[in-house]
């Protein structure tokens, strides 16, 4: 970033549902999404937690023995990273020239066991800039996804600033946020699903923008927050002939998008439940003022006293001494970038 | 904490203001409000911050040369720890069986430049459990506090759970909230002053409720949150005639305090502005359900990534090999609790 | 291990339900059953996973909403470790003399959120020599529990030789199983739970037949293989009215417990699905022969090849510099022993 | 592997002997059997351990003296590599279609004192992916071979999916079994030669069960494990006229051959000791369920605690910082592979 | 230093007004001055605190509401080391063969709350030596400035001799000019600002030359102190129309620069307020003969008896194990050299 | 110190010379030194270096043979530390209720080979409360005395306030000074002699006059400095007949003392080279102002950077694990204070 002249632009946030279990499907309706985002003036689009090709609620409304069998369909749906649908995204960023976040379910090389919740970061240029694997999945979403190592914390400069990315929960993960604070965090991706499953008395809405908020007021920081929807299709699928289920899957507040500034409030109205695209104008230079009286990873933080060491060496099941020529080598740090 | 028996009370916090730079006089009020609120039933009291003998409001309304002698005004009415005002605190505490948080400024027995931003943690025994000073003083707060080393951030364990405590802008600090949580903090004390004299668009009342409730929802603890009042005393003392001055002080939405849940929601009702105690009935148990999904300290982690090193060895300005009789000894570990 | 005189020795493998979701009535049920095998002529008592107070079957049952109630259930009924359950299981090893190896639901001192799949190991001088928490629940059972650090994979130092003990599905484990064969383990412990609500085609007796056998004729080891049981009362508290789930849970084959010998065949018939308590005769000096052909730990291996390295360093969610005395400490090294 | 289209196909296990000690017969054996297979549906063919020319029984019947002629016999008749008898399996191969693994006596370029036992990986259109040469011999066999280095511990990418091999005791290395799951191996070759000749309690047939069974129900895969039989010749050749030797030569149980499943058990029945191909069907999707559930290369590992590091440099008896024309040049990387 | 040929040599200490709050145009004074005084004979030159782009007398003047828009203007006129106006003035000293002492604001690279109040030390080949950035800021100045880790307390060996440097109110420090002492400094460079608006009874001049001449006569070595001046232009910018404002800002003896002997006399006639260059004669043999008698770091000190420990560890936000290409990475060892 | 109350009194520098190496007759000149300086007002009294019995000039003016012998001449005139001297000092002390520090040659009660360069501190009750022994000997000096150890380096808790003493060169001791400031030194007592025979460019009134402005402005603290000065008796017994010598003894500006105030300017005017009584009021309540803004022991270190250790541990020649009954023990903790 040229800290002479700190970006300002329009970012989106992309609240919508996949075309559920289709990752072609998926992939050609958030391209589509990216031309409208780009059209509509935004430099910055950010789309929902694994938006490519949907998120596993069998998990929350069977029990594992019922959803096992789901697994190796969403299996079989994932992405390789790279591969061919990382590609489409790739192009289509290139061609608006946009910066783009999108989650997406991840298949790993190395075992068919293995599912990652991945945030891709892709530069204007098409690059593939940062492969994010959720570093712990959520409760019941354990049942699906392998947690991804350190390696992956990482901010990345973008034209629109340095930019972090992190999936649902992660937001609430004191140590993570800090650990892309640190880093100079000045607009931060926060990816969500849509949760109308989740127990009785939790507002999702909610959940979501009081964490997308204290990351704002506590870092000072942008905070572009986008999350899925769900469609009759997803509870067609889901939900079956299950009419309470049928039922809970409409239930209000379950989805929130927006934009928040560094005062931790929103710069427009968040959108809630409805597919949509929100825009937001983001000045960098706005954190400046804020930070001149708490900056937690600079004058008000004690280093002296907090060390934090983020381990963000790669985990592979196996480590070779000399290259390898593996057909389907351990996630090596190449990979993941 | 015996895990058998989760503690269940009431808890209250306490939103009043001082009688300024009058220690003696602040002290009784003090002792006044405990009698008051252990008569409504509450076995924990938690007081604003500084309260004792109150908040250094020229630092913001003054320039520093303007605003100097008022700070051996402080000095001189500043408390020593321990020392008579704090025993009068501790029979309060005693007397009424309360759990008591209260801030005062400390002057360091080593030298008499050195003010403390303290929090004073008082057993129902009247014992004096911990000393906890502000390790960053705010923006111009710098003008007259020290910052406190590490040693003081401890969770305490109490009849009433899991105590810890921070200081105003101490609940951003994102590493030093963690360090409580990872203790096994189940309550929290957040003390605050009221802040009439901030930038234009800052909203006291607000920054105080989203931090409380990031804490709260981040950690799944109870959060009890006090802030000061600004009375017509302090108004008169430091404004004097300047009128601009007195209609700042008047702004509305300067002080907010309360208790929060573990959802992040207020339990009761908070209270805005004005001088009064709330109240709010916390039950350990409810902290259960929620880390159920998201426990932060425990599954929600990643220690294997994150490694946060708390350096909590006191810094004393000398360190003697053998003990010393000085009569104004550095601040030693003894010293700190 | 005097080398000079190898143990030769009764082992017991126990195959029991708890008192489901009891503590107390449970460990008492454990104390009989170690007074039955001790006067059985037994010196290693093994018990089954998690035994004290039971499996939380709900989560393969229920969908983790349904199931979410029973967490806090389990979270009231589990072990603090140490504390009077665990005393009262010491003073029975202690009693009877022998070496002794249970599964218990541990809760952890620093966070209500964090219960552990643990295995104690108790010396027949009634000294707690070993607290293994499980390192990844399996599946469905993330819902409940919180893996353990590498802290606990010790080879302890008992009576009846160097013992080693894994819990479950990290049977499977190779690296695990490898990380106790090296440091000399002649007797393994594993302890598992009777899984009759797993998918269709799994059968469990065989499951934990091939892993035992295969562990055996690997190391050149013994192993005492303890499983639990269903009751009546487990089916009635899970099941409930639900027919087709109570019938699963009588579905044969779930369960199996027994001794194994260093070439992987039972020393005595295993006993499948019903409640008992299996003896084999244990004689180290049979470990000898067949590690001359292949000793993995030894000349049959290549440490020029590879080389396995445990962090065996204690994760906690904090480290502190210097002690601290908080209530709820984080887990440190001291307390895993 | 394209993940989106998991190979499914036939598998044959070669259980057959050698022409003893005659490696061009042998060869011509082998291509007979690899067209029979071929003919058979076969789209991957599986042959025993060192099949090319044979295993050398002596170091088991006769002492060190007395075998001691034999080893140049073998010497004269092993494998170059490459060499002319691969040249002829490579044709084969790529004539059939087939991937082959077969055993051979690999003698080394640069001493005559070194013989390794070899496994050659072969690749449809004839290309010799793989030179697993044993890591360690088992225990009498230390008496012909040198042990291989860690370079040729590799998984290919083959039409049939990831493939790795190992040798005999080698299914009993923990790490050596590790090293190649970690690589995304999918399938697994094990080769075996009958052992008539071991210790009395020893029944080859069950060891070899009870180790594929492990293999693959641990990692997920599928084995197709191939062993050798004895034949009247080299009974003769070995034995003699000692009428006890002759009968031990006999003894049943001493070969087992046959494909196993990712749930350890057999996809067809075991050959045992008889000379015959097995066949069985695979399809690589059925190693995504149970990966589920225990995915030991993936999300039921802690990679944060166990780090598995191989040394898969070659180790040359010299290194030269030049490049050299020696005849005998050391075996340098390129050789391997 | 070659100790056989111990330096002599002139020095400059340059008392100046920056053109303010203009990076470029300061920086392009600061050449002219670099230029004037090489021109003078000086080897080594010194010039004032933050005199790029100057120092920000708001903190003094007004309260820290009234300053905040000022801290923008400074954090978007300060300076990026290493960067553009960095590289001048390293041109600059290499084109002259000087050694320069500069001092900066400087902006972190990884937050923009974070400006340091930095020393640059420039060799006569160019090389950026040295970046110290102020411990502690003085007061008033800690509404502005974040304090430097102790990574910078570093002598550096020039050519002028070992070279130590301290800003303004560091050379009150004792233990801070102890640490340079004790790394073998014999020529320092002290750096100042005019300072009008202190309180009354502030002697600035005075205060300047007492520190001056006991850091000299306690080391027993030379000090060159550099001041800056208050021009109009800054009278303008600060007090605008604020009469009594505008006389404060002239009086007199704000500011001393001059070149002190190692017993504490100064070497030339010091210059008061006025802007100009004042040049003194160094021959750092002179040092010897006084050390016989009182060497602090040497024969006259008990290191037995005290121990000093520089903790000179950087004290990133963040640490990351491994390397990370985060675009603004946190300030890491090697940024500080 | 009760800070409620800081001390204000008159204090007293004596400027004066011993009856040379007559210890009863110089301490009677002091007691009448002491009454004098009471009824000017004193409440603290502070004399020259080793005033009792005088200072061995012979150090400077003979070479080490010729001046031997006054080495047993000082030995048998120096004072027992307790002895009869000292309580004729306190009994003054107690009778004019002043505070005394006082200078003396002690002769140490393990060796006759031992002198110390002593300053003692006596309360107005008579008590002696401080027994410091010069830490290193100034250059010639060495040839007289010993060394002290850390055990002395205590500010003491008196009824003028906390109260240091350091002799001569130990004011130039940057770690010396700290370690008094640290302890909360705000009264600091210096004691040197006049010392005519230094360098020729020496002055010795600017030498005392810098470092008593330094000590005072860095620590915010008063100093107190007394000086000896040189009698006609003192000339003919060091210089006799030689001309030049008693030319030299003569020197003016060889003696200076005052009192100094926290700003590092003079409170009265200093005296110099006469004799006579210097006093001057002291008001520590002026410490509090300056130390707002710099506090070295406070707000303007970093003690997370610097960290002093003072071995203050006794240093006997011997250490007995049981108590012993030596006549001539050596300095054991107890007989220090």
């Amino acid at each position: 970033m040229d800290r002479d002249h700190l970006p300002r632009f329009t970012a989106a946030a992309v609240q919508a549902a996949p075309v559920y279990l289709d990752p072609a499907a998926t992939v050609d309706k958030a391209v589509a999404l990216i031309a409208e985002a780009a059209a509509g003036g935004a430099e910055l689009v950010v789309f929902p937690e694994v938006f490519v090709p949907g998120y596993p609620y069998w998990n929350w409304t069977m029990n594992p023995v019922q959803g096992s069998p789901w697994f190796e369909r969403l299996q079989r749906t994932s992405v390789d990273v790279p591969g061919p649908h990382v590609d489409t995204l790739r192009a289509a960023a290139r061609r608006h020239g946009v910066v783009l976040v999108i989650g997406v379910n991840e298949r790993a090389a190395h075992s068919l066991g293995v599912l990652y919740n991945t945030l891709l970061t892709i530069g204007p240029d098409g690059e593939l800039l940062g492969v994010h694997r959720k570093l712990v999945p959520t409760w019941a979403e354990k049942l699906t996804w392998t947690g991804g190592d350190g390696s992956s914390l990482v901010v990345h400069d973008t034209p629109v600033g340095p930019l972090g990315a992190l999936a649902c929960g992660e937001n609430t993960n004191t140590l993570a946020r800090f650990a892309l604070l640190a880093q100079g965090e000045l607009v931060h991706a926060s990816c969500y699903i849509a949760l109308p499953v989740a127990p009785a008395d939790y507002d999702m809405a909610d959940a979501i923008a009081v964490r997308t908020a204290a990351h704002s007021f506590e870092g000072k920081v942008f905070s572009v927050v986008a999350c899925s929807t769900v469609s009759p299709e997803i509870v067609d699928a889901i939900a079956g002939d299950d009419e309470e289920l049928r039922k809970q899957f409409t239930r209000p507040r379950s989805a929130l998008s927006g934009i928040f500034g560094p005062d931790g409030r929103p710069v427009t109205e968040p959108l809630v439940d409805d597919e949509g695209i929100v825009y937001g104008e983001i000045d960098l230079a706005r954190c400046i003022q804020p930070k001149q009286m708490h900056d937690i990873v600079g004058h008000y933080n004690r280093f002296d006293v907090f060390r934090l060491e983020v381990d963000n060496r790669p985990r592979p099941p196996v480590t070779f001494t000399a290259p390898t020529a593996a057909p389907t080598a351990p996630a090596a740090p190449e990979e993941d970038v």
